[in-house]
């Protein structure tokens, strides 16, 4: 049986989507892609780059609708038309990968913003693409070479994280995250559980969620992996506390999780959504508006997303 | 006219304190020292620990009560007696700091579980000086060769973090944090000021504490450094965001500012109180119980604490 192509969406075709994209796609020569894109505004993003367009056997496009002629575009702004094609984009390429014609989506970043501008109010592609598959949520989760991170909230106020930790949600992430990290290791993985609270609150001297919701959904998930906390979490990160002898770890909320993983693994950093019927990675950085079509543009994380999406569904 | 001896406090002698402490003193050969303890049972951890207690014409003590007989004492655990003692260490060297008789103080680690077994609920030792000095608070910072961190919230649960985070608190932690920073740099300082919420709030999307009081506030500061800010607080430690080029950065809350603090910095940090009448630091980590009296400890955080102190009175 042939294996299926992996799915690539531009994202913001405005950013540095089109840049890396084709940056990535020719690392790997023996791989087969469809493009979802504009492919018009693709080649003229390219082509201030100067960076080749993709071709060859290996290479298959599906061409998503752009409101204004590619010459109206303008690199490095938010733009509705660019921000409605990158919504076009990973909502065919979710449909492909539900209908089973592509095995894996990786997508390149789009701006919120501009989606707003296009009258597309969703918080990230992690979120589009949970409603896209009939789910309320996904996981977020990063992946580097020896460091994972899953989030157990994601894109909202600091002010709602506490109430969102709840039961129900840590037992989905928990759920979604220890098998992923087990076929990853090959065992059984050893996995540490951030405390919500500095000091892990202290024996409930600054906050009580670490005994009333944490450990409590922790005893519940002893089947899916070792889990090891709630870890204080200033100090779980330092070599003292030796992190890697962890195949991963559960962060409460978005900056507790991204901070120490992105200044421990910016360039190599892969954002992988757990939970949908299908694999979906993407790079870990933003749009880069101010490095648009200029050619100066790092693949190395769309790079390292691709060769994840091949990882996970080898 | 003589210069004035620093303090040092033992901090809870069943930890790693008498042997941090006794190192660190032997690091400064030419600095005169008063040092905080119960002598007796300082000395038997020293000895336990193989470490020389500290003698000569620059070492001069100021003996504080134990409620039980040193052999009575166990180390690494949580007790009444030491919990006790270390509490009357701290008031005793900050009340002769405020009297003029010592020019800084440097605590060494206490265990708050002790204290309260004592009976004494303090946070930490920042609130405890604090109240000494009649202040309501003070701020918390964190300081490295190359980086340094305020805290705008400290000991508190996450739920009350947004809470607490006031245009009153923010201008505090700004005019205790930019003259010391100016100070230490000798010019204006320029600092990076975190953002509560994920993304900054992307625009509102995420909370809106950033506009409503982060930036009110910054603005209200200008005459003190140049502030930037609030930034995205996930990117604000990456390679990329070039960190290096600021003196300092406020952070909202305790992990956020802790978690790339003891990160980057754990063997060197180290902790200073500001906004006190005098100068009080101390090393960034805690009284590692599980080390306690065996002669492992790692004085360097102590030995920065003490330099730190040296530095800030010069």
């Amino acid at each position: 049986m042939e294996t299926l192509p992996l799915a690539i969406t531009g994202g913001d075709c405005a950013g540095i989507g089109p840049e890396i994209v084709a940056r990535a796609v020719a690392a790997f020569p023996n791989e087969r892609f469809v493009i979802y894109t504009h492919r018009a505004l693709f080649a003229r993003a390219c082509a201030a780059a100067g960076v080749p367009v993709p071709e060859g056997a290996g290479i298959a496009w599906r061409e998503q609708p752009l409101a204004v002629p590619p010459e109206a575009v303008e690199p490095g702004r938010n733009q509705a038309a660019t921000g409605a094609l990158a919504h076009a984009c990973v909502a065919a390429a979710g449909r492909d990968a539900l209908a089973g014609r592509v095995r894996a989506v990786v997508t390149a970043p789009f701006s919120k913003a501009a989606l707003r501008l296009a009258g597309h109010d969703v918080p990230g592609h992690t979120e589009l693409l949970a409603r896209l598959c009939g789910r309320q949520e996904a996981t977020m989760a990063f992946f580097a070479p020896g460091l994972a991170m899953a989030l157990v909230t994601i894109h909202c106020a600091l002010r709602e994280v506490p109430g969102l930790v709840t039961r129900e949600r840590l037992l989905r992430v928990f759920g979604d995250f220890a098998p992923a990290l087990g076929r990853l290791v090959g065992r059984r993985p050893r996995i540490g559980v951030l405390a919500l609270n500095p000091h892990a609150g202290e024996d409930g001297a600054f906050g009580d969620e670490e005994a009333r919701v944490i450990r409590p959904a922790m005893a519940e998930a002893t089947a899916l992996a070792d889990w090891e906390g709630p870890l204080v979490p200033d100090t779980a990160f330092t070599p003292a506390a030796d992190p890697g002898r962890f195949d991963g770890f559960v962060a409460m909320y978005h900056d507790q999780g991204l901070i120490p993983f992105k200044s421990a693994a910016f360039a190599e950093g892969v954002n992988v959504t757990l939970g949908l019927p299908f694999v979906r990675t993407s790079p870990d950085h933003g749009t880069a508006f101010a490095l648009a079509w200029q050619g100066r543009a790092d693949a190395a994380s769309m790079i390292a997303a691709i060769r994840h999406a091949r990882r996970l569904t080898a």
